[in-house]
């Protein structure tokens, strides 16, 4: 299976994972990043950066807990990413939710290159401009394959929009995956993992469109498996760690994905 | 029974818990909040707290890794709290370890309303203005009903001492708690994720006398049988929060608690 | 066994270990200094060091996610623990990834003195001058009993290098270590944590040489226990929790150590 020479080359060539994210996540993304096979690194003083993130295959940005240091560092990460040629996947945790939220995303996309935006169905509404879609950081309302292409193609990058179904779309290519478990959302940083995973994915796979249905499928059935031998969400979050370890090529024979034109 | 009409209040209504809590435990107390049923959410940025807050049901303040702009960050949300009527508890991480968390607290108590203060023996018979009860962050003295009467009656709040026997008052109602189990102090962040629960039970019932009593049965109940199917603090951890997730009404016929007058 | 002596003494007397180190570690650090049997604190805050360094038994110092604010409460850390007698261990986290981590771990050299240096062949090899030994956090190159000699020597201090083996030396004492397990490097913070056991031994040991030998045997064994039932990273770190926790002299059988003149 094609999706499973992705997943070998990040467990032979251990790709570099630079993460500016969030406190609540930190442990969670560094331990999903090194069970997949690749290789975390957590760090935003400014005066490192360079250093760090010249070497990175991929960075992921996260505002989950943002604030105006961090935000600072992830500018700056950015535009070094854009020097360094390293594609960056942005996670705009609870866009919609705080107008500093809004205008951290809004500053971002004006401010350096983005290969992957992820966000589940609330915050990429409030990302296309449509409003009410946000509790907290959580998702309300359904989206679909249309406002997917529609972030792709206004903001020039990969759009996924995480959900019961997945979407994903770089305007010219779209996608949808109906793989998952009830019990990501009885965990924190679910998202942020997938972010994660993604980010690795792109590590090996300068396609990022097929990277993220790749890193989408990866951990969606990794998580139904988990799901399945789990009596609550923190062994569902022990299970699921322990099946991304262990992933093999026959899982992706669940693979529910479809791909458009 | 009673208290499980606020836990199923909870797990339907999902009321929204913000927190700016320590960096230790902020993983779990997002995960034990979810497990609960309830929507935890982290943010500190001065910047989007009242956009946050507003929408609130609890405000949960925690200083166990404390600094002067986290204490902004919390100063900032108690006084929002109060103008959007939301109900704040306060954890006094280490008070009596040093003068700094001793002035924060007497600072937060004197800027904003709280509406439970729950905290350790040694934490709260610092609070209480006696010394000498606290090594580091851990508790060495016990404390009793009357403590938790005079720092009910001093602050005009609801307080909760924790400990081998749990004790809360009003100042006009008090209770003890005898549940819980030895494991609790094998691991970190146990008095945090309590922070959580009890939070989420005032996120649906604005008696927080009734609330805090609610929270601690349930959460002392979850570890009393986790603690008896686990290995060690790690494995307790992780059964302690799916015992949470499935927390029955059931379960409550094990409560020990006493209420007075 | 002599070794178990001292993991008695740190369950009877529970040393207080002050921790300031990285955000992604600080809940497994925590955790395992728990499970162990001793007294973590973690507070960085520059008005409350005093209170609290001066009742510490160890500090422990890790710069994996360092900025300017962090570092200088570490710097302000490392002269009170000199002023007050408090054995300092140093993780040089990332030294050789970036000019500010090399920086740093300089500055925290001439600035304090520091008990025990920890940390992987690649940083171990960048302190002692020779580069290209580090990949991110990652260590790439072997190192040797004669590297950790010279660093003993050059910074008058303890230096652990670890690995598939490890080596000790205060410059007039080595030892190797060959215990251990392949899931340490599958789950992040391994190295953070075995410096929360080493800071623990060290807590009722000040002959940090022997401290030294008894935290990594501890730590290498319970991971190579746990190794043995473990599905994958979640499992195994569960299982090592749980292992040091209910750690006991016969497991000492299994050291495979050799002390060298």
């Amino acid at each position: 299976m094609e999706y499973y020479l992705d997943l070998k080359k990040i467990r032979e060539s251990k790709p570099l994972i630079h993460h500016i994210t969030n406190y609540v996540v930190m442990n969670d993304s560094a331990n999903i990043t090194l069970a997949l096979g690749a290789s975390p690194i957590m760090a935003h003083a400014l005066e490192e950066l360079e250093d760090l993130i010249s070497m990175a295959d991929t960075l992921y940005l996260n505002i989950g807990t943002l604030d105006t240091d961090w935000v600072n560092s992830m500018i700056r990460a950015g535009k070094l990413a854009e020097k360094y040629n390293v594609p960056v996947l942005l996670d705009p945790v609870g866009m919609g939710a705080s107008e500093l939220r809004n205008n951290t995303v809004r500053n971002f996309l004006e401010s350096f290159g983005v290969s992957v935006i992820k966000g589940n169905g609330g915050e990429m509404l409030s990302l296309y401009g449509i409003n009410g879609g946000v509790k907290g950081v959580d998702s309300l309302r359904g989206a679909t394959l249309e406002i997917a292409t529609g972030i792709a193609e206004k903001y020039n990058t990969t759009a996924v929009i995480t959900g019961k179904i997945d979407f994903i779309s770089d305007s010219k290519r779209r996608a949808k995956i109906e793989n998952g478990s009830e019990m990501f959302q009885y965990i924190t940083g679910s998202g942020c993992m997938l972010g994660s995973v993604i980010s690795s994915f792109i590590g090996v796979n300068r396609d990022v469109f097929i990277a993220s249905i790749e890193g989408l499928l990866t951990f969606d059935i990794a998580g139904e498996i988990a799901g399945k031998k789990s009596a609550g969400p923190a062994s569902f979050r022990e299970n699921l760690m322990d099946e991304i370890y262990n992933f093999n090529e026959e899982n992706y024979r669940f693979a529910k994905v479809t791909v458009y034109g």
